[in-house]
């Protein structure tokens, strides 16, 4: 998606020739315009697929998961990774591990917001090892759901994410930007 | 707004005379339909008010940000409140305490995003206490800032919330629903 390159390529800053940085539109400031573009881009790229849920996890897959749901006429469920004093106990619970952090956490979904009926797109903002939309995609085989689609917005396509996720699952996964690789702190996506 | 309130009758369930649960269509699965008429409300509300930036705080304060910013044509700013292996140093900071999970927390904002130009909208989805929206309000200030108003989905007006900030602030505050009470596990309205 050129409109998104070009404002990785504007507002993105590349830290260590590893990490890159989005908060000014992506992660803490917020472009809802650019939002809505990449909403209707996933919109093409599952029109085919039936999607009756969008399935994200706190707390950066929500702003795009709930901007792309418009073109979908879905409902949003975000699995929780905090402490969440408003979440029962009869939950689909996946393990998690996040490499920036080094850490592991449970990501939670209520059991009675997925069923078998469900037919679910994973939205995340970055694909990097897949550990989260791995999660996800465990919680929807919990609950005998359908995963209809992953759409991301940045793939850090240099990792192994994507093969991690297509040895386990036959899914068809969209990435609206897809870094090769990084070089003396520019970014070069791949075609 | 009527809409929001019938809502609330249907699929709220009240705890202990004391929470209201209200996952299935406001924290954990969003009805991002019933959100955009929420961003329509705030907006007619805040016709008046000039406003560059909408603030709110992770996480459940983002989905009905992200959908208000439509109407408004502003960016969204969500202060950080978990560990963020983002966010730097160079932060505006405010100190919080949560009632429901008896804990102090820091909540941050990078200060490249809010400066003495901007008018700003907190949004969020309760109103209680209102620790979370004076540590927002906070961070408006410690910006040089202009808050233009706050704006709330769900008050519960038996709290002492909305005295707490009017006592600090002179500020509209505007909420979607304000509950009086819980009697006997159903909810009374404020008019």
């Amino acid at each position: 998606m050129q409109l998104l390159k070009d404002r990785i390529l504007k507002d993105g800053r590349v830290i260590e020739n590893r990490i890159i940085k989005v908060d000014n539109f992506l992660n803490h400031q917020l472009d809802i315009e650019l939002f809505n573009e990449m909403g209707k881009e996933f919109k093409k790229r599952f029109v085919s697929k039936e999607i009756t849920k969008i399935l994200t996890v706190e707390t950066s897959g929500i702003a795009i998961a709930c901007i792309t749901a418009q073109y979908f006429n879905v409902p949003v469920l975000f699995a929780k990774k905090h402490e969440a004093a408003n979440l029962g106990t009869d939950v689909f619970e996946s393990d998690v591990y996040s490499f920036t952090k080094d850490k592991h956490s449970k990501i939670r979904v209520d059991k009675k917001f997925l069923d078998y009926q469900d037919k679910v797109l994973i939205i995340d903002d970055f694909l990097a090892l897949g550990n989260a939309v791995i999660g996800l995609a465990d919680i929807v085989n919990q609950a005998g759901a359908e995963l209809s689609g992953i759409g991301i917005v940045i793939e850090k396509g240099f990792q192994k994410g994507r093969k991690a996720i297509l040895d386990k699952l036959d899914v068809q996964i969209e990435s609206l930007a897809i870094i090769d690789s990084f070089e003396e702190g520019s970014i070069i996506f791949s075609e």
